[in-house]
This record gives structure tokens, C-alpha cells and sequence, in this order.
């Protein structure tokens, strides 16, 4: 059966092409920097955008009708998987994420519940051994279910703890079934509503406990995935513990589980906390601590998180150009944690907003690639910075320096001259370089 | 001389009181929770805003004609300390506060720059003798002067840095020099306009580098102040790297000088990074590192830093509900670093802004303590955590609960029962509490 | 049958009960400025905030479990009209509000659709008629269902707009039979996604030809309420075209509907706007287009409409001092368009926040009233302007002056002497009456 | 005398040329849609940024060091006139703009303040005359003096009222001396701090007063100009009475002033009032209220005017692109109401951010050009909109339909067809646009 009948696998087109349903940027095979396209930029679809998601909003209930929506909950997990199938073949994307309960419907009990897990996992992995198609991550949806009404990991109810334990461990028993190459922790019920009723720091300790738990028991039954923490500053609630990336890195630090942890990075999460995304994945990369990206884009005149596919080529270009310096993403991927909107509601546009994203992305790592190839920033940064190279600059940065010997220095250092930082001129050579590739 | 002919000492006049320049809150001597309430509330005056600043905003200039305004700077610069220690007599504050730019201006050279500190800094001592006044805090300006364009500590120009570093340490000796019981950090250009420019790498270690380096030197010199960093997420730069309290943790830990440094929190710098002060107390509170308090409020409407003062007795009352809660200020205080409107430009406004501001941390005061003193939130709190304190909780909580047992104890716990947050109910409390003392 | 078994009617026992089910601040019968609070105030239940909404967000479902969640979509109805007279009847409040899919489901036709409104509308008569409670207002819900996906009145499928037309013919209808005093009309779907394929001058204009028409067909029925449109800037669409009550102003003056119209007001709508609910109700007020008011309010420092119960003492004493300078809120009401929180999903809390909310606003009627009557801010006022009273203020706001007699007197009246704004004092002055009543 | 003595007039030299110091895109004499770049675009340079602004901010002093820094400040006012005109002729821009108090000083009475204008007025003209460079605004500073501290023509001060319609009426007399094309107001102080202490109704009617004023006055004088409103809805002031685009025009139709005044609509203001600057545009061209624009950029991370040259591409194109459907921009203009960052303190930063303004909006130009050419979105639009072409669309259109038409057609019309809005494909074929250009 086939739910995307009228659709065939898209292929590269190159520019100008006039085919909406084809690549004109995004050609897996073609080589960047010595890795091709697709090694690069290893991008994911997520399952509940694309497969759970139909539309509906604060205001309105979904708008989409899939093939997929059979009225047997378990029928429909089973639709889609085979529309998830089709779809990673037809869009050519070789990775796909997912939370446990977007695969799998909840049964009266957690055995029940389970058991779903098991039989969609089972289909889940025939159809990845016949196709080919990994699983970037997989987490746990401690968010959906009213138990989780006042968090899971940071709950004020031990009953509710305990029942977060228990499907973390199962969520872990799958990646490892599945062979997921990252688990990601995403704490959307993890913050609070109000201070007032809440012991924040007992909170804190229970989550930092938890994640231990999950630590251990991964390493007993070798489950070596890379585990990632996804900040997001708030909603659903009105603050959550994981703002951001340094507010993760903090609490990481702090309870002894740095080692053990990278942070998954998305876009729209980033402005929300008053970051740019490339502040944001800056910030990691310079504590080692980039694992991988959740792409999409916010609107920043509005305040909650829009998931939009991401089309920006100024910050698709940013992004790659602060993935290009740390090294490439890793295990890590692209994964668009990004959703059609309300509007797009027809089973063509989930082909179009995809390739558009992939679009933008390819374009944005050939840009960062030229701007890496040409040296046009670094060039910029090394210059700027080059009194750091020699004399008192190459004092500071050795550590021999004190206030002393700076004092000494600057005494008799009259004037100081600055040179200009060129921001206008910069962002006017991005453009020719983001628009020339 | 006096600046302040018209007004005289101000007085307990109690609530209802027609008189606008006495307190209706603040009784300095009355005891709360065992303490007066001045060694509560260790009030401070900010020179910056009360003595310098005149009114200026983006789009105009200073609107006050303060009594002090001479052409002659050390004159202007003398005239100063006289008005400041006659306001602190008048307005019964204990202590003040001051960057070394605000109560002496630059030479040509660093050199005359210095003397002038020095013929201001004997001033201030002798009128600290005379008067008792104390010195709550004091730290260097490294924002203002177009040499620090780039920065101070994060400077991209190794000769600025120097400059910073000679600054800083003679910044130090003033603070052992006049007894201050804090030194304060505050990173005004420590950030950046763009990352496409910015070595944020070398910026961050830079930092961490002058901060050792002024460790160091006040270990040197016997200068035992409590040292705090004061975070602010934005403006005058695009991005401030102590964007909120725990990102100047997580930064603090990276570089092995969280022993040495605690946090100097502002209201409005928590709401311009997107938190409640309360939160940021909190956060700092459960880390140990709640060093002193910035008192104002902002304008949730507003982008900018508003820094007016404040009157808001919801603020008011949470905050010192944190701050007692934490076991007091300590070493630290509440220091007014608020602004009177540019509107309010009559020096009458100084006396009765800063009225407003300490009758409304009084009242907050008060209503803290009546939470704390009844219980109100207390009961609530521990109320809602009660599942921690026996059973799989407890387990949880001493870390004898591993997955495997929370997995157990949830497969037979079925079903889960949670109870409200009573969210809005609390909030009802709040009122009658905040307004019945 | 009843729904809230253990909750008898809600009455006033006066500050410092400890009765959390009695009001401490709402006294029906008490006459304040010549009318009862109950006069003023006009409360109003919002239908669908309580026997509609059980505690969903986008990141999870339903919370609440009511006695009135039956299977059968028409029983569910006529259960949640029993459960709304009830709770009517307990919390002593005269009005309620509601839209017209809140109160009966949609059937797979408009006909049978209609029917399901017809069957309820005889039972809420009913009640009405036995119980004495009315009808604040009603509105028909043009935003839910998946075919106003691209609008209602601002759709671009004339089929769609079509179908808009019908429902409102059928929601004025339902409105004339219930006696509702006013009808509402919020265009939660009137606005754009993006400009890119909006065609805004022929949404704006359809819309207004919507208005027209409802405006005729009420005249033709002889339905004599007060119509009202409710500004709200964003969410669930990027941006609506009645952004705020000036842009509603515009739009009703441009297609002469001025006269038709006033506005229904909601403070969490207004700061998403980037106003006070003061500034909104002072702008409608001063165009002779105070209408009614949606009570709630906002979190500011989340960027989405979070409908809390209103308990901000100073945003309820300003909005009813607001009101009270309007000269009262005539045929409009305070309708509490404010949902319990995702954690506050006992009925209890039903109860509760209501009572909040009341609470909290019949403290802001005393406090306005106090205001008034000593005339705290009128003395203030008055005094500021007082220069336009006589001489050449008298001759501006006379139509007099021109900009030679402006010239002449400025070029003879030097120097220009201004005085204090005194915005801190004010401030405290307004926690002194807000504390004492 | 030269003030940019390393700089040789600009020229265009295309795409990829590696001299900064050139223009890649704008080709003045270029022809696009019949018309040459710079009779689309007739760019002009705001005096204030350029010669006045040198880098203060809140936290921080001037940076730059300009060459026409004199300490007298007339002797200043008169380098920064040559200074203007040699930027104009080496960045080839045909206009400029000024506030009256950029180009001269004020002096200590309104009388030497007009002869100092008079006298900078006189070297303007003849260096107008000797260039062929145009004005292509004036206005009246009324924002920096302290006697507006309360506003101008909404002051709480009959006085100050007098002395700016002295002012106003100096400046229109200049205005039409100097042939400017347009008179703008923006009113930097009309607005308030706080409604506690304001009269708005008085404040708004007092407004609208000066407005006729100068109408009136413009008309006796025969000063022909466009006039211009200039929305901003916050900063200075809290609130701002111009608020936007749709407000303003809101209170243009009140006061019967609609027919005199078009808009001036700046990006920046845009964005700080919760819209794009798209949106504005089309507000105002929908309504026949476009006027001209103040071309530059915000950063929505940060909540104040950040000011910055335009290089956002796709804010330039769909800029332009609503500017060309509307007609044209006609006697307004696009001007760089842009400040260097603070950074860039150099006078070549002048040229080269000015370069990057200039190139973007060509740019910007050129791909609006193409959407139009090729009704890339027109085509979109018309297909999404023909049900209005036709049948009961063409009724609604037309006027025809009522209430029962619209009901009669709905209940035989069943289902209804929506179709996807396609917005993620609409935004990948923008980028492709963009680009080829």
C-alpha cells in the first residue's frame, strides 16, 4: 500500500529546475570539504511532526486528512510506520527520531502499553533492516499524558516518578533494539508553573538523579548511544530547568554528568531563550559539548514555539558554518523537528516543506563551506585578535600576566588605538557569499 | 554647604501618614524574624544614578540641575561626595555604592586618571569617618570610555586588556582601601555585537584570566570583600556572556572560580533574560552563590533597561521571601540601582523615589516574613512533596532507586492520582498576605 | 443531578476568613459610588473556559476529569447547561458567555449542525427562565473547525465565507432568542500567515462587507444587542487584522461601521499587543468605544495568550478605575475569559480561581472608588495641566492659537520652566490605597 | 577642505569585485520595470546618524573621531555641511534629511536659535545649488531639548506647547526655503511615561490642534511638501500615540486630518510594534497612506531601536516589492535613517555601511522586480482568491449577497474544498529568487 501514490522519490534537479517535487540544491552525492552532502548533514525526519501531527492548534483541531488516520489506535501506529518507510525513501532522508508514544498508542496498563511498544518495534526494525533507513534517536514522551501534569523527572508525586523510570528504561531497551545512534532527553513537563508551590531544588536533585539512573542502566545493557539533553526556555511550561545551552552545562556540572551528556540544539528553542541558533551551538562547541541539531525556525515577532521548516539561508548558512568549525555534527544529525503549517495541510506539502528545508540546508552548507574555503571570516577573526599573538597579548594568554605586569604596561601604553569591528561590511560579503553558491 | 536644604531627615511616620517625605514602612529599628530591619535590607545608594546621571536617554539629554553640576570635573567630582554623604545622613542609608568612573573623571593619562581617584577616594574615607556610612560594594567602570568598545576583559586588542587589568587592580586597592564589603564584576561590554567578528573562545578564557588574575591580587593585598559577578543578558552589547545566573555559574565552574565568586542579581537583568527575579534568586540561593541584590524593576512592556525603582510589592515580597529563605543577604544588601524617571527631574524626586523604593522593600519585608513566620507557603510545599519523604520517594531521593525498581513499583501502581497546584488559589493568598501587614 | 456535590453557594464572610469558599473581598449588595458591586461588575462565566476546556496545550491533553465528560456528544452538551446553571448559581454570578460550537456540537451537515444549536438553546432558555441568570453575550466559534483554516469572514474560498455568513445568521438568531445584551465578534482566524499569498486588501474589505450584512440582518430580527469586536494581535494567526483597539478603530471608521461597533476589551490581548490594559480601555474610552471586558491576564514573560485568572491587584484597580472615568461599563460586563491552570484540574479549582478572580476585581473596584472619591489622581491631573486652563493654553485648546501667536509668545517667555512628573511618588501612593481597603 | 580624503566617489563595478569601496549591485542608471535604480529608489542620507551620532549609547560615549569635531559649536555645524555634501557626492545619494537641531545649535533663546538656523540654512542652499542635492525631508527636533520632557505637542505644559509651534513653524519656513519634497513628524516625546499622571483625551486633542496648525501655516506660506506621520510605538516614551501604521491612521480619520498627512514608515518601528515592515507598507498603501521610508534594520532579539543599515535581503525585497506594487514610493524616498554600530567607528565605516544599505536595497530591487515580472506571487494570489471571481464570491464582492444568500448557498453546499496555502514552497522559490538576481 502506498500512501504518497502520486509522489516519486526526489531526485537532484540542479537550479532553475522548474519541478517543485526535486532537489535543486540539496545532492546527496556531492562532495563538500571532502564528505559528501549527505554525510554532512545526516538528516532525520521526526515522526510526530510528520506522521502524528495533523494541524491542530490552541484555536482549531487538525486539518489534515492522511491515509494514515485509521480509527484503531494500534492500526494506525502500524499505517505509520509503512508511511514513515515510504516517505524516508521517497524524500531520500536517511535517518528518522521519534518518542516512544508517537510510534505506539498507550494501553490501559504499562504492561499493555509496552506491548504496543514491542509490536511496533518490531515492524519498525524489519522495515529498517529492508530499507536501509536509521534511527537518529528515539526518547521518551514524558510530557503528553496528564500524569505528567507536574513533570516527570520533576514531579512533585513519587508515583508519577517511579512511572517515569519505568519508561525511560523501556525507551532505552528500544533505542538499543533499534540501533538509535543518539537518545535524546527533551524535558517538556522538566520546569515550573509558578515558584510559589515549588521545591526547585528537590526538583533539580530528582532529575539530576534520574539522569544518573539512565546513565547506569545504559551501561548495563551496553545501550552506547550518545545521550543528548535538548534545552528549551519555556512552554509548555512557564520555565523550564533547561533554558538553554549554558543553563545545561551548568546543571550538567553540577551533578557530576557532563561526561556523560551532549546537548541537542534546536533553532527555535534558541530565540525563544534570546539566542541566535549560532550563539546557541557556539556555546556548545566551545565546552565540547555539540551533539546535534533539531532544524526548524521560530518567528521571532511571535512568542511561542512555531517549529516552521527552516528557509532562512542566513541562518541555515550560520548553523553550518558553526558545525563546519566544530568539526561536522558527529553522530549527531539534522533532524527537522519542524511541522507544515496549519495552512499546508495536503499530504504534498509534508514533500515540499521537506525539501525546502533540505534545500535550504544544502545551500547553507555550501555557503559556510565557501566561507570557510576563502577564509572569509577567519581572516577577519585572526586579524582582529592577532595582539594576542605576541608580547603583553601572548603574556595574557599564556597565564604569565598579573595585574601587575598589566599595570606596568598600560602605564606607559598612551594612547590605546582600536580598529573598527566592519559588521556592516561583513554582513554585506555574506550576502554575496550565501547568494553566490 | 547643603544640596539638600529643603529636606530634612527622614522619619518612621507610619502608615497613613500625609507627609511625602517620611516612611510609612520603613522602621529601621522595628524587628523582624529576630532581626532589625535595616540588617534585613542593608539598603545602599547607587552614586551612578543618584549623583551622575542627570536624565539622559537615547534621545535627550539630561534633564536635572543638581546643585552639584560644576564645569570643573574634580569640582563637580568633590561636590559629589558631599551631596552623597548629606543624602545618606538625610535618607538613612547605611551604605553606597559606586563604579571608580563615577566619583572621579579621567585624566589625560592613566596616571592623572588615578590621582584623581585618590584625591576623591581620601575624601570619601574621611566622610565615611565622620558619618559611619559604609562602602557596600564598589567596581570599575569598563564600559563607558570608547577604548573598551571591544570589551574590557574580552577585548579583541591585548593593549585594552592591559588597560583593563591596571584599572581593575587599582579599583581593588580602592575597595581595601575604603572597606568595601563587596567588589562587584559587571561585564557592561563583555560580549559581542556579531559572532561573524568574535573569537568567542578566547573572549570566554580571556575573562576567566582577568579574574584569576584579580584573585590573585586581592589575596595580595588582604582585600577580603566578597567578590560578585553581576549578570545581564543584553545591552549595551548584542549578547553579555554572565547572560543570567546560571550561565555565569556554568562559566564560574568551568574555570575553577566558583570558590571565589557569588552573584550580584538585578530584577530588571532577571526579566530582561527572560526570568522572574524570584527565579534568579533561587537559582543562585540553591547553588550557594547568592552574593547581594540590584534592586529596581522593569518595564515588562519595555525592551530595554529601565532600571526604575521599585514599587511593585508582588516583586518586593517574593523577593525578600527568597532572600530570607536563604538565610538573609549576608554580606551583601539591597542597593538601589534605580533611576528616578527622566521626568521626575526636581531633586526632590531623589528623596522621594528612593522612599518609595525602601517603604516598598519594607512592606515586602514584612510580608516575606509573615509567609515564612505562618507558613503559608511552607505547608503547601511540603504538603505537595510528601511522597518524597517514605516509600519508592524516599528510595528516589537517597538514591537506592535504580530504573529496575521504579520499574517494578510502576508496573503494579495503576492508576496514578495527582492532586491540583491550587495555583490560583495561592495567588489569592498572596494578595491578602502582602496586603494585610 | 449535581456536579458539585460539595461545594455550597460561595458567600461573603469578609477579610481574614480562613473559608477558602467564601469571598473576602466580593460583597454582592455592597454599595460602592451609589451602585452595588454586583451593578458594576456585571460578571460573566466564560461557557467554554469552564465546561468546554478541560486543561489541553499543545504539548499535552486534557488534565480534568468532570462529571459532565460524557461519550455522547449531544448528552455531554445538555450535562455541561445543567453543570453552567449550577455553578452559575454557586459562585453568585449573574451572566455568562459563550460561542455557539461551545455549547452544542457540530452534526455533518449546517442543517443538522443547527438542529444540535436549536435542542440546547431550548434548554438553556429554560434554565434561564427558571434561574434568572442571562446571557452576557454570545459569538459564533469561526476558528476550530479545520474549513476556517485560511479564515471566516477573511477566507479565500468564497464557500467558506459562504458557510461564515450562515453560522453568524444563526449565532444573531440564538442571540436574540436568549436576550443576550451584547454579541461578540473576536476573528480568531481573521488575519494572515504570511503576506506572501494574502491578498489583505480584499480580506479587509470582505470582512467589513460580513460586518455590514450582520449589522443589516440584526436590525431585520430586531436583535438590539450591543455589538463588539474583540482586538487580539496575534495567535492563533502571525498577525490579525484587529490587532488592538486603535487598529479596530481604524478599520470601523474606514468602512463606516463606527457606529455599529464598540469593543470588547481582554487584558491578556492588550499586552500581547504591547499595551496595558489601561492603555486599551483608555483608548476605547476616549473614542466613545468602551464596550465590555474579557478579565484575565497575561504572563509577560511568555509571548502567548496564557487567559490566567485575573488576581494583579493593580491591573484590577486600574482597569476598573479605567471604567469607572468612563462612566461605568453600561450593557458590557466582566466576563472572566480565564482558564484554571493545566495543574489545577479538581472542580474545586473551578470554584477557586473564580472566586480569585472576583476577589481580586471587587478589591479593584474599592481601591478606583477610593481613588475617586479623595480624587488622588484628578488632583494630580488637573494641577498638571493647569496651563491650558487660561492665556495661551486656554487659546490652544480653544482652536485659537495659530503658529504666529504660538511664535510670538514663545519668542518673549524665557525660560520655559517645567515641573515633576513625580512618577515614583504616585507609585507608592497607589500601594498605600490598594493596601487600605 | 576634504573629510574623506581617502575616498574616491563609488562606483558601480558589478558582481565580485574585491574593492569595498564599489558598488556590486546598485547601478543608478540601471533601468528595472522602466525606471532607473535611483528614480526607484532616491536614496538619501540622514543627516543625525551620519554627521551628528558618533557612537554614544546608555553605557558608553562617542567613538568616533570625525574630522568636523570643532568645539565651537557653530564653526562644527558648518564642517558638518561640507562634510554632508562631500559624502553625498562620493556615495552618489541625490537627497538628504535632517531634524532642524542636527544642523545648527540651539543658542540661549529661540531668537539666536533661528538665526544660527538661518545661518547653516544659507550655506545648505548654496551648496544644494552648487550640487544639485535635494532635500527629501525636514523635521523639527522636539524630542532632545529638556523642555520637552513632557512632550511637545502633547505637553502637560501650556508653554513648552507654544514654544514648539514657534519651532515647528521656524522649521516649515525652512523646509520650504530648501524645496524639501516631504515635512516629517515623529513624535519622539508624544507620548507618556505613565497614564497615572496623564490627560491623554487632552493630550491627543492638543496634538491633532498643532497638526491643523501646521497644515494651515504650510498652506499660507505655500510650502508644498508631503507631510508626513512617522509611527514608533515606544522609545523614548513608554507609549508612544503613533504607534504604528493603523493607529496613526486611526487618529488621522478622527480628526480629520487624513486627507493632509501620509506615512513615513520606518522598519525599525515596524518590528518594535510587533509587525513586519511589509506589513506596514501594505497598511498603509491599502489605505493611499504611503509616503516615504526610513530605511533600516532591528535585531529581534533585542527590544530597543537598534538602527541598523538594511542588509537583510529578504526584507529589502519584499520592501521593495510592496513599494512597487503600490506604484512607487513618489515624492518620498528611501532614506538611511541607519547608525554604524558603535564598532565601527571609522569614517571609512560611513561609506562602507552606507554601501551595504545601498547594495541591498538594489538588490532587493531587482528580485522585487522579478517576483513582479514573472507574478511569481501574483499568480499565486489571483489562483488562491478566484472563488471570489465567480458565483456567490462575486456576490459577496460585489455587495449583492446578505446573510440569508449566504445561508441559502451554505446549506446546500456540502463539503467544502479548502486548499493547502503552500507557504513553505512559497518561501524556497523566494530564496530562488533572491538569488538569481
Amino acid at each position: 500500500m502506498s500512501y504518497f501514490k502520486n509522489i516519486n522519490k526526489i531526485q537532484y534537479e540542479g537550479k532553475g529546475t522548474d519541478n517543485p517535487f526535486a532537489f535543486q540544491r540539496y545532492n546527496p552525492k556531492e562532495v563538500v570539504l571532502g564528505k559528501t552532502m549527505e554525510e554532512h548533514l545526516r538528516f532525520a525526519v521526526a515522526y510526530w511532526h510528520t506522521f502524528t501531527y495533523g494541524g491542530a492548534d490552541p484555536f482549531g483541531v487538525s486539518t489534515s486528512v492522511r491515509g494514515w488516520d485509521y480509527s484503531d489506535a494500534m492500526d494506525q501506529a502500524k499505517a505509520r510506520v509503512e508511511a514513515n518507510f515510504e516517505f524516508l525513501e521517497k524524500i531520500d532522508i536517511p535517518f528518522y527520531a521519534f518518542h516512544d508514544r508517537d510510534i505506539a498508542p498507550e494501553g490501559e496498563t504499562l504492561q499493555e502499553t509496552n506491548k504496543n511498544l514491542d509490536v511496533i518495534a518490531d515492524l519498525l526494525e524489519s522495515n529498517m533492516k529492508s530499507t536501509g533507513k536509521k534511527l537518529l534517536w528515539n526518547t521518551a514522551n514524558m510530557f503528553t499524558n496528564p500524569r505528567f501534569v507536574h513533570g516527570a523527572g520533576t514531579t512533585s508525586n513519587a508515583d508519577v516518578y517511579a512511572y517515569a523510570g519505568a519508561q525511560l528504561k523501556k525507551s532505552l531497551e528500544i533505542g538499543k533494539r533499534l540501533g538509535a545512534e543518539n537518545y535524546v532527553f527533551w524535558g517538556g513537563r522538566e520546569g515550573y508553573e509558578t515558584l510559589l508551590n515549588t521545591d526547585m531544588a528537590l526538583e533539580l536533585d530528582n532529575l539530576a538523579r534520574l539522569l544518573h539512573m539512565a546513565v547506569a542502566y545504559s551501561k548495563e545493557i551496553g545501550f552506547d548511544a550518545q545521550f543528548l539533553i535538548e534545552p528549551k526556555p519555556k512552554e509548555p511550561t512557564k520555565h523550564q530547568y533547561d533554558f538553554d545551552a549554558a543553563t545545561t552545562i551548568a546543571f550538567l556540572q553540577k551533578y557530576g554528568l557532563k561526561d556523560y551528556f551532549k546537548l541537542n540544539l534546536e533553532a527555535n528553542h534558541a530565540t525563544l531563550a534570546g539566542h541566535t541558533f549560532e550563539h546557541e551551538i557556539r556555546t556548545a562547541a566551545i565546552n565540547g559539548m555539540l551533539g546535534s541539531l533539531d532544524a526548524n525556525q521560530g518567528d521571532l515577532l511571535l512568542g511561542w514555539d512555531t517549529d516552521e521548516f527552516p528557509t532562512d539561508l542566513y541562518a541555515t548558512t550560520l548553523t553550518m558554518f558553526e558545525v563546519l568549525k566544530a568539526g561536522g555534527i558527529g553522530r549527531g544529525g539534522v533532524n527537522f523537528d519542524a511541522k507544515v503549517r496549519r495552512g499546508s495541510f495536503e499530504n504534498e506539502d509534508l514533500f515540499l516543506a521537506h525539501i525546502a528545508g533540505m534545500d535550504s540546508y544544502a545551500w547553507g552548507l555550501k555557503a559556510a563551506a565557501k566561507l570557510i574555503e576563502e577564509k572569509v571570516l577567519d581572516n577577519i577573526v585572526d586579524n582582529r585578535y592577532r595582539s594576542f599573538k605576541e608580547g603583553i597579548g601572548a603574556d595574557i594568554v599564556s597565564g604569565k600576566a598579573t595585574l601587575h605586569t598589566l599595570e606596568q604596561y598600560a602605564l606607559q601604553n598612551n594612547p590605546i588605538i582600536n580598529e573598527s569591528g566592519r559588521q556592516e561590511r561583513i554582513k554585506l560579503l555574506l550576502n554575496e557569499v550565501i547568494f553566490s553558491v
